[in-house]
């Protein structure tokens, strides 16, 4: 095969797969937009992340690579296209999550060439990890952005389901590991206001979380 | 004002701009998405070309810095939360496009911190000037992503608007600049089959993009 023809089927399986990842617009989240009508789909969610991840770095807890940690939060829901999305608060789905996203992984990564078929693998496994200060700051951007989002619709959706502290507080137990300032800061203004309000139904001591 | 007052000062800022920033989310453009029913906004069609620069930056004419261009990419239609997007072949929006797009500009990026806002309004001014490899290649990646979708459409969209070769390779004057390569592919695999279909109109010869 000459340079020409390696060239061809590389470039054809990079188009496969971004052609494939338009799926992700389809996918849907459980976060309100800041207009409380729609409701996010993953691909928007990975899309301000990334912006978010630019513009906060500076209070990682440890120094990141901002482009790694971009790039993971561009692709990290990118199983969900066959597995669907788990809601935070879904215990039953919880049970089958890893399952089906392993499976998943494996059929959309191969799309690619080998060797950008393995790094994005691999960040895809590093997030689900959380054991690395990219990883770490990835988690912190996946919890902070929807506390924002619902904050700004003032609960809509923790109202909605009846969404306790004491889930939030769980949900979130590594959104600190990231960054202390960026989980002192969310608890302040996203989730304090709507506790007050009782959007969030107070079912543990605020104290618990420090 | 101390330091902690500071840190809260340019957080808020900081914060003000990413709810804001949630808007893109409503901004609708003409491609629709791989379903053929619905059309993409701007921050999935962001959130699309940022995977594909981090995987088809080996393609560029000149080394480019991946993180740079993906800044870029994902922050280029923030101003069309004021202006709204202009669709590439409306001749008469395009005559105020400039204007509206600065006054917009002028809003959004003074929402940030001084330091933040000129950064993120010097990648957008780069990026309308196109005259660096980031912003060149930036312009490759705006345009081959529509063409690509434009095809799994089976040119859907080429076809309800009545879109003319001459009007494409106008639009894609300077697709090439960035990486002669995906502009090949993109002609080859994206255009060419819908001038052999009729889905785009003829009215020019193909040797013309040479």
């Amino acid at each position: 095969m000459d340079g020409a023809n390696t060239n061809e089927v590389r470039l054809n399986q990079q188009f496969a797969f971004a052609r494939e990842i338009d799926k992700e617009k389809f996918i849907g989240r459980q976060t309100y937009l800041s207009d409380a009508r729609r409701k996010e789909n993953d691909a928007e969610h990975a899309w301000h992340m990334a912006i978010m991840t630019v513009l906060l770095s500076e209070y990682a807890n440890e120094d990141i690579d901002v482009l790694k940690t971009v790039t993971m939060l561009l692709i990290h829901d990118l199983v969900e296209i066959d597995a669907g999305d788990t809601y935070a608060y879904d215990e039953e789905g919880k049970k089958t999550q890893k399952e089906r996203e392993q499976k998943a992984a494996d059929r959309i990564f191969a799309l690619l060439p080998e060797d950008q078929g393995e790094k994005f693998r691999s960040l895809w496994e590093e997030f689900e990890a959380a054991n690395t200060p990219e990883s770490r700051f990835a988690h912190t951007m996946d919890n902070v952005q929807p506390l924002m989002l619902n904050a700004a619709t003032n609960g809509k959706s923790w109202e909605e389901r009846g969404v306790h502290l004491s889930q939030i507080l769980k949900r979130n137990a590594i959104t600190k590991d990231g960054s202390d300032t960026l989980w002192q800061y969310a608890y302040q203004n996203f989730i304090a206001p709507n506790i007050e309000s009782g959007k969030i139904i107070k079912d543990t001591d605020m104290e618990d979380m420090k």
